[in-house]
């Protein structure tokens, strides 16, 4: 007998575990309560705020929205979500890149339903799947949902760039057991670390991709979740030409999601793009992902897909949210600034930072240097090995803050 | 080898397959070209449509969605859903029916997302699930996707009604073998048949569910996602109440789905609903559902569920979504009524109806009699042993007229 009545546990371990993420949130709001939000940095959440402490929403966006037609809001979308949506999924994702192979688009709830897809479509029950040990951790949910395990390699080096060693060690490790192997990288402003895989890094990963067994398949998953609160958005798009002139074994996706770059995220909008070497390849992956939606949400939320396709149809419109968007950018380029200039200033070591949403800073018994920050009424959610903070939520001036207490709190604790 | 390239079938040979709705839709779409909607029978459409052949959207649900916040679109919800939603979702289930046990409620994405998060949380790879022979076909798509398979029994005996012999045979069969076992019922207004399990049924259905070796467990899963456009809203919840009393062994779930009730098709909004028999069965059915949902699609439509929220909460925006409402409902009732008669006076024989969108007609050669109606300028889907006819998407006057064509079409296929 399991450990539950009823529910079939099947490889979710996680089934039943407390909330972490909820329960120090709760604590920042009961904290706030009581002596005033201006006194508590609660950097638990995982959205763009103001300096207020207010949601972000561009306006541009929501004009949009507000303006479609009853049926965008009522009338079922094509399972695969509707053509315009598709089309300005590839603008979204590529941008101003010149393209290259046969590329198709499935909607997906989300992100997470993106990744969901990938797993379904392209790996087997019992199947590993690789990401770097720093990694968002729903990765290993969506993994075990589904069966599948989730297996890391090194993110890091002792030079703080990208690891190639430990990943090639890792890849090749469960390609001796494996015909197909998937592969996540999130990046740019990946989460937690807000690390972006430089030109040079790519390079690396595509060292090691090439030297695979031709006979053996690599799904590479990019999740860009994070991309457009990157910076500029050509640079941080020209990573994706080193990935357009794979064999035909290696097989890159992007996980698309309109939740931040477009401040849709409880519209659940997001999509699966691949770039497949092969008309034949690219046939099975629309074929494979219809089948996949179908039977997990069967088709889309239409009004946020339609609102999409009119932003990426009308140059004003598109122009008017991306100005909106940028300003936004800036304030959060000037938060990780703020952040990593008091970090250096009094010595606090925070992994390899570039930007995005989230600093994590590595450190010993992260459980208890978390709680140990909650003495300065400073809210961080813990992660395995470290304190990721989310400069996202906080104000400029709470983000130079943070790192003078973080000191304190990791000597109070580790000596 | 598999019969992808990179693609893993895993199980769903659907992969791939030609999309016959989409096919005999496109058919439709160009014959309307040709000779005008007006010539044209298209029964293809599994949504409400007036007699224009427009779609049926409630304008008091929209009025609701289009009067949000703007955080209401932008901001995630909890992963659960948000509390006044899932409040929410307990009424549009029971209605006035006095409920009992620990009833909780999770958000899905549609009925399909909360059929498919039942499945993730109480069977096991390789169980079987039990639904009757004619049914949703993406049932069997939604089992596949997580290497589940569905099993049949007959629905209807010769007299027409409940076949309650059918039903206990192959539950027994199952539970030979598996410890638990998963029954789907959709109910009322059943897709594709338009029948309804009337209280009798449900006392067959109860008798062969309480003579189970009390160690096994049934999972019965009520799929409603037609309740609201059955017929009067009590009437048609007095099933409910013979499901509060089971033994702890017997679970019951309702798969509720806004998308027919609130025409909201297009938003993705659903839910999962358990009648929990004891605290601990509720509290894990909580926690289960909230990892499966975590590993799917994250957290769900933010305004879809306000709306909901919203409408629950305002007894006037209620009454006035239900006085819409209830003019179409009279409206479908009245397409009902006159496809029935007119297949009476030609000797038509069709499933046992009731109410809801659909109708279907039994029929050997099934294919050749809806290639042989089209003959007539009439397109319907086709399922494995019959015609389906969506009198959702006909005038009254279309209903009265496609029986003759049938029989004609039946007779010339078939002698």
């Amino acid at each position: 007998m399991g450990r539950f009545v009823m529910v079939q546990e099947n490889h979710r371990p996680m089934i039943g575990a407390p909330d972490k993420l909820f329960g120090v949130s709760s604590l920042a709001k009961q904290r706030i309560a009581e002596i005033g939000k201006e006194k508590v940095i609660d950097s638990t959440i995982g959205v763009l705020l103001d300096d207020d402490g207010e949601l972000i929403v561009l306006s541009s966006v929501v004009d949009v929205l507000k303006d479609l037609a009853p049926k965008d809001y009522a009338a079922y979308a094509p399972i695969s979500g509707i053509p315009a949506y598709l089309e300005a999924v590839k603008t979204a994702v590529f941008g101003s890149i010149p393209t290259k192979g046969y590329i198709e688009a499935c909607y997906a709830p989300g992100g997470t339903g993106a990744l969901r897809n990938a797993v379904s479509c392209y790996t087997k029950v019992g199947d590993s799947i690789l990401t770097s040990d720093w990694h968002w951790s729903p990765y290993k949910m969506v993994a075990a949902e589904q069966e599948r395990n989730l297996v890391t390699y090194t993110l890091f080096d002792e030079n703080g760039t990208f690891n190639q060693a430990s990943f090639a060690e890792k890849l090749n490790e469960l390609l001796k057991v494996q015909d197909q192997v998937m592969v996540i990288i999130n990046t740019p402003a990946h989460n937690p670390t807000g690390y972006t895989f430089t030109l040079e890094d790519w390079d690396k990963v595509n060292e090691v991709l090439l030297s695979v067994d031709p006979r053996k398949n690599i799904i590479l998953v990019v999740d860009i979740a994070y991309l457009d609160f990157a910076g500029d958005a050509d640079e941080y798009r020209q990573f994706m030409k080193k990935l357009f002139d794979y064999p035909e074994n290696i097989l890159p996706m992007y996980a698309f999601s309109a939740s931040k770059g477009f401040t849709m995220y409880g519209m659940r909008c997001g999509a699966l793009v691949c770039v497949a070497p092969t008309a034949e390849i690219a046939k099975e992956f629309k074929d494979a992902t219809a089948v996949a939606s179908r039977a997990s949400w069967s088709n889309g939320n239409r009004c946020a897909m339609e609102t999409i396709a009119r932003i990426f149809n009308d140059d004003a419109l598109k122009a008017k949210v991306t100005a909106e968007r940028e300003a936004y950018v800036a304030m959060l380029r000037k938060r990780g600034a703020a952040f990593t200039e008091a970090a250096n200033a009094v010595g606090l070591k925070a992994c390899p930072f570039d930007a995005g949403f989230f600093i994590t800073i590595p450190c010993e018994n992260a459980e208890a240097v978390g709680k140990e920050l909650q003495k300065y009424d400073i809210f961080a959610v813990v992660l395995g090995n470290g304190v990721r903070v989310s400069i996202a939520s906080l104000s400029e001036e709470k983000c130079r803050m943070v790192p003078e207490k973080l000191v304190a709190a990791i000597k109070a604790v580790n000596g």
